[in-house]
C-alpha cells in the first residue's frame, strides 16, 4: 500500500505533527507514504514529492510551518465564500489523476481549510480515494469542535498582550492590537480573554467608536490610565458608525494598514490619548505549535490512516465531544461556525467587564 | 453582598486566574470579595483574610502560584480515596461558621481538589452557601472534562521532553523524567505524546521493565541510539516484574528518589546503555498558566458568581461539552476519571509506534 | 538618607530590576527611596510619587515596562542629536529643585537615555546631587560597553524570525521585518545574526534594492527559495537606489508605513517572489527581560546607590571590561556608538554568507 | 581543502551554531567540511563522519545538542584536574592520524572543554593541524571571557525560579534549586541573581547551615513566608558545618540524591519549615541556546575558519574585550576562573539582601 499527502492552503502550525502522524501510523502498517510539495501543486506531472519515514518526520512536530510546503495559489484553488463557488478545470483533475495512478497511490490524505476541502471533494468525485483533514487556524469550521494551530494562535495573542500590556501601562497609553479573523472572530476572543485586553472587537459584533472611546475614557477615570484593544482584522464599524475608510484621510484601503491602525488613529483623536498599534501578522501564523496543537494534529493524522485502513473515502477527520472522529467532506464544506452573541465566552468576558465596543454593557 | 473566596490543597496554574474572574464578575455585581488565606484556615477566627477589588488582581491571571496562598494541610484536612475518608472535626466547623457570620459573608467559594471538596460538602450541609470550583492539576475529576493548571503542567512536560531529546540524541542516552500523577497518568500521557516520548509508562497500565528494555534494544537495532521515557509517579511495575524496591539496592523507598530513578537504573542494568533521569516536580506546579488555563480559570470564576446570583449552593463548578456548566458537589466528590486501556489518545499513541511498557504493541 | 528615583523616556525591558536593584540596596544602609511615576514630570510640585520598598519591588525584575511609569514627553525634555539642543526652562528646574527640597531628597537617580542624561546634568549643574543609570534599547551609547534591555529586544527579534522562518519556507515567501533602531543597527545585527536571517539592512551601511534583489534571485537558483530579512527603522537606501517614498504609489511617508513594508513590495516587484512584511514594534519594548537584562539592571542599580554613598554626584553608571563603574555624565552625553563597517560580527554574518544589501560580498 | 570538526564532551547550547559558523565560513571559501561523530571515536578507522555543508545545517542553530553527537567517555579522554593528566595512548593517536590521512583532512576543529583541549594538544604535537573552539557550559575556563552555552544554562536556572517561585510563596516554603558547576559557582550566581534567589550556595564560598537556616527564620520573621535557595552540586558545607553525609541518615552519597536533598532536607530540621527541592539536571543543558550563544557560537565558528585560512595552527578561540580572538591552546589548558569572593556580581548581590551561606552579610 502507497499512501500521498499533501498540505493546501495558508501554513498552520501543526502540520508537520499531521505528517509526523501519518508517516509514524502508516509505517506501523508497513506503508509507503508520498510527501507531495507545494499543496496540489505537487500533483502535477510528473509529480514534485519525496518518499517520508518516521526517521525523516522525527522531530519535526515541534516546528511551525510544514516540511512539505503548501500554497494558497496554482491551478487547483477552489475558491468558497463570498457567493463565488469556482471548481478546478477538468484537465487540471486529470493531470492529477494521472500523476496518481503513475505514482500507484492508493489514497490521498489532503490537510487544507474549506476552499482545499471543495477541491478534495472534487477529486473523490473524479473517483480518487481521499481522506480530509481540517486545518482552519481560526477555528470555524462548523464540522470540528476544535482545528490544531488555533491554540497556537491564541498563544502568541496573549503573549502580545502581556507584552503591551507592560509598556502600555508606562506610558499610559492606548495600544490596538490586530489579529487574524476574517469573519471569524475566534481568535480576538480567546487572545482577548486570555491576554486581558481591555475591548475586544470582532467581525460578527460590530462596533462604533463612539463606544470604544467612552470605555476608554471611563477607565481612565476609574484610574486605569491604559487599555488594550484586540481587533480581528475583519472586525466592521457599525452602521453609521465614526469612522469610514474615507473619513482617515481619504486614502486607499490598501494604504491604511488595516483596522487596527484606522481604530488606533480615531481612539487618539476621540479621546487625546496616545493611541499605538501593532499588527501580529505572520507571527501569529508561524510559530511552533503549543503542546496541545501537536496532540491534536498528531491524533488526526493517525486518524486519516484509519480511516484509509476503514476504506472511509471521501470522509474528514472531525473533532467531536473530545474524541477524534470524522464526517462526510460533502457536508462539512462550506459551513463555518462563527462567534454568536451569546456565546458563553463573550458572556463570560462582559461578565469580567471586558467590553466589545457595542451599546450591551 | 459580600462573598468570600479561599484556595485549598497543593497549588496550581490558574487560580489566580479563577481569584480574577470571581473578583471582577463580583464588582460588576456592586459585591464585596473576602480572599481568606492559606486554604480553608483563613476561616479560623478571627479570620485571616484581604479585601479583592480589580485594582488588586489585575495582571495576575499570568501568574503561577495564587496570592491568596493554599495549603493542603492543617485542621481542615478531609482525606478521601485509599479507604480513609475523615471528617472535618465538629469544633472546627463552628469556628468557621463563627467567622463567617461575622464577617457576613453571604457565600463561600471554594477552589480545590477532591478533599477540599469533601469539605465544602461539610460545610454546605452545616448551613454555609458554599460553591465549589475544581482544581486538578492531574485533570483526574469525573465530574469535570476539563480542569485548569492540567494544560500548563503539560506543556511543563512538552518543554522538558524537548530539552532532553536533544542532549540524549547527542549522547546515545537513555532519557527518563518523572512526572506528576499518583493515581491518574494524564499528565504523562498527554505530556508524552505531545513531547514526542518513546515511551509512556502510566499509573493505569502496569508495565515490566524486560518490555521496556526490549523497545530501547530494538530502536538502538533500528539506528534510533536514544529513546525517551515519560514515567508517571505512580506508575506500577507489572506483578512479577523485575524491579521491586528491595532490588535496587535494599534501601528504604524514601532514599530510592522515585519511579524515574528505579526506571533508569534498571534500563541501564538490562541494556548497557547510560541512562539519565530527571524528576519534574515542583517546576511542573508553579509555573505560569498557558493562554488556554488562563482562559477556563477565569471563566470558573465567572461561573461560581452566577451560581451564587442564581442561589444554586452546594453547587460545583463543571465543563461539560465545551460549557462551563455546574454539577451537585455531593455527585462530583471522590469520582476519579483515570486513563482507560482503550483511550483513544492511548490508541493513537500505539499507532505511532509509542511504547506502555506493556505487551501491546 | 532619603533618595529619589524616577524613570524617563520609552519603556525598556529592565527598568524594574533597576528599581528593584537601588531599593534593596537602599534598604540595607537604612535609607528611605521614593519613586517618581512619569519620569521627571513627578518632580513637578507637589511631586508624584510613591514611597518604595523591598516588599513593593519583590517580584518585578522579570516584569517589563516600569511601576514608576516613564514618558517620552513634558516639561523637561532636551532634545539631542539632529543638531538641536534645547534645554529645560529655568522655571521648570525651580519648580523640580523645590519639590526635591521639600521632600528632602539627598539624591536623584535618573535612569533614562541620552535626553534624560542631558536634562539630568542640567539638573545636576543647577546644584542637584544627581547619579545617571544608562537606558538604550538601541545599546547605542558610546559611555557604556551594555546596556540591559537590549539584549531583551534581541530576543524578541531572534524569536520573531524563528517564527517567520518556518512560515516563509512553507510558503517560499520573502518576509521582512522590521526592528526598532533609528540611528543605530545593533538590533537587527545581533537580531538578524542570532535569527538567521539572509540579509541585514541597517542605518549604517546604505543598501541598494537591486543588490537585495540579487540576493534573493540567487538564493532561488541555489534552491533556497525563501529569503528572511532584518531591516532597522532607520536603514537608508543608497543615494541613487531604486526605491524612494515617491516610486511607491506616491504617497506621504506617513501612509507609507515604514521601510519594512517598502523593502517587501519593492522586492516583490523586482524579484516576482511574495513578499510579506512584519513590523515588530512594541512588542519589542514591552516584553520581560532576559535573565542578563535582568543582571546587568539590578547592578546599576546597585551601583548607583554605591555612587550615592560614595558622594560621586554627576556621574554616569557604565558597564566597561565586564565590571560595572561609572563614567561623568558631561563625557557621556551626546556620543552615540554606532555600527562600523569592519564591526568583527558584520564581517562574521559577511563570512557566513548574509548580504547586507551593499556591494561587499 | 577539506577540514574536519568534531564536538567532545558534556552536550551544551550553542554546538550546532558552531558547526553552522564553520559549515558557511568554510564553503564560502569553497572548502569542504566532514564532521566527525561522536567526539575524537569518529576519528577511529575507518573514521564515522558525515559530509557538511549549508544545506544540512540551516535552521539547526536553534536547536540543542548537537547534530553530529558527543561523548565524555571512550579511547581519547585525557583527564585533567585532580591531579591526574593522563594521555591519549600512541596507538590510539596513530588511528586518528590514519583516518585523517586518509580522507585528506587539512585542518581539525575540535570543540570541546578542558580535557578535549589537552587531547587536541597533544594531537597538534602530533602533527595534526588543529584548532581548538573552548565549550565550557560552566564558563569557568580562564582564557576566554565567555564561553557559548552559559547564557543558556543560566536562562534555564532563572525559568526555574521563576516558577518556584510562585509555588514557594503559596505554600510559605523553602525551596531548594540545585543547579550544574561542580567546581565553579558561575551558573548558580547568575542564575539566582536573575532568579531572585534568597540565599546562593557556591563551590568557592564555604556556607554553613546554621547561617542558611538563620536567614530563613529572619525573613520568616520579617514576612517573607517563603525563601529560595540556588545550590551549585559542588557547593561545600564550612569544615564543622552542621551537615555531612553521614549525618544524614548514614547512607552513601550516591543515595543522597545532591547536595540539593541535603540542603533542604537540614533546613527543614533546623527551621522546621517545609522545604522541597529539584534538581534542575539535564534541563540545563539540553534547551535551545539563547540568542546571545548562538551569535557568540556562530562567532566562534567562524573564527575557528579564519585561524585555519591564517596557518595558526594550535590556537584556540577565545572572547576577550567583546571580540573573539585566539590564544595558543598550550596556555589555554588546566586554567580555570572560578568565582572570586570579592566578584562585582557577589558583592552586588549582597547589597540586595542576598545570602551565600557565610557569615558576611
Amino acid at each position: 500500500m502507497r499512501i500521498g499527502i499533501l498540505n493546501s492552503g495558508g501554513d498552520c502550525p501543526g502540520l508537520n505533527a499531521v505528517i509526523h502522524g501519518v508517516v509514524c501510523a502508516a509505517c506501523k502498517l508497513g506503508w509507503e507514504v508520498v510527501g507531495f510539495r507545494d499543496g496540489f501543486e505537487g500533483l502535477l506531472p510528473p509529480g514534485d514529492y519525496t518518499m517520508l519515514d518516521p526517521s525523516r518526520t522525527v522531530g519535526i512536530t515541534k516546528l511551525g510551518g510544514t516540511i512539505l510546503g503548501t500554497t494558497n495559489k496554482g491551478h487547483f484553488v477552489a475558491k468558497v465564500g463570498e457567493g463565488k463557488a469556482t471548481t478546478v478545470p477538468a484537465d487540471v483533475l486529470e493531470k492529477a489523476k494521472a500523476t496518481l495512478r503513475h505514482l500507484e497511490i492508493g489514497a490521498l490524505i489532503v490537510v487544507g481549510g474549506d476552499g482545499s476541502m471543495t477541491t478534495a471533494l472534487q477529486l473523490f468525485r473524479e473517483g480518487i480515494p481521499v481522506i480530509g483533514v481540517p486545518k482552519s487556524i481560526d477555528n470555524d469550521l462548523a464540522s470540528t469542535a476544535m482545528t490544531f494551530g488555533f491554540m497556537s494562535a491564541v498563544a502568541s495573542v496573549v503573549d502580545a498582550l502581556d507584552r503591551l500590556h507592560t509598556t502600555a501601562e508606562s506610558h499610559k497609553r492606548v495600544m490596538v492590537l490586530e489579529v487574524m479573523g476574517r469573519h471569524a472572530g475566534w481568535i480576538a476572543l480567546y487572545g482577548g480573554v486570555g491576554g486581558s485586553a481591555d475591548i475586544i472587537l470582532l467581525p460578527e459584533i460590530p462596533f462604533s467608536m463612539k463606544r470604544v472611546a467612552d470605555v476608554i475614557n471611563q477607565r481612565d477615570a476609574h484610574g486605569h490610565h491604559s487599555t488594550l484593544i484586540v481587533v480581528a482584522e475583519g472586525a466592521k464599524f457599525e452602521a453609521g458608525g465614526l469612522v469610514t475608510k474615507e473619513k482617515v484621510g481619504g486614502q486607499g484601503e490598501d494604504r491604511l494598514g488595516g483596522i487596527g491602525e484606522r481604530v488606533a488613529l480615531r481612539a487618539q483623536e476621540l479621546t487625546g490619548k496616545e493611541a499605538r498599534e501593532c499588527t501580529l501578522g505572520h507571527l501569529q501564523r508561524g510559530g511552533p505549535p503549543t503542546s496541545l496543537d501537536r496532540i491534536l494534529a498528531l491524533r488526526f493524522g493517525v486518524k486519516a490512516v484509519q480511516l484509509i485502513q476503514d476504506g472511509k473515502f471521501g470522509r474528514m477527520v472531525s473533532y467531536q465531544q473530545y474524541l477524534v472522529g470524522d464526517v462526510s467532506i460533502e457536508d462539512a464544506v462550506s459551513k463555518l461556525r462563527l462567534v454568536e452573541k451569546d456565546n458563553e465566552l463573550v458572556m463570560a468576558a462582559r461578565s469580567v467587564g471586558i467590553s466589545f465596543g457595542d451599546e450591551t454593557q
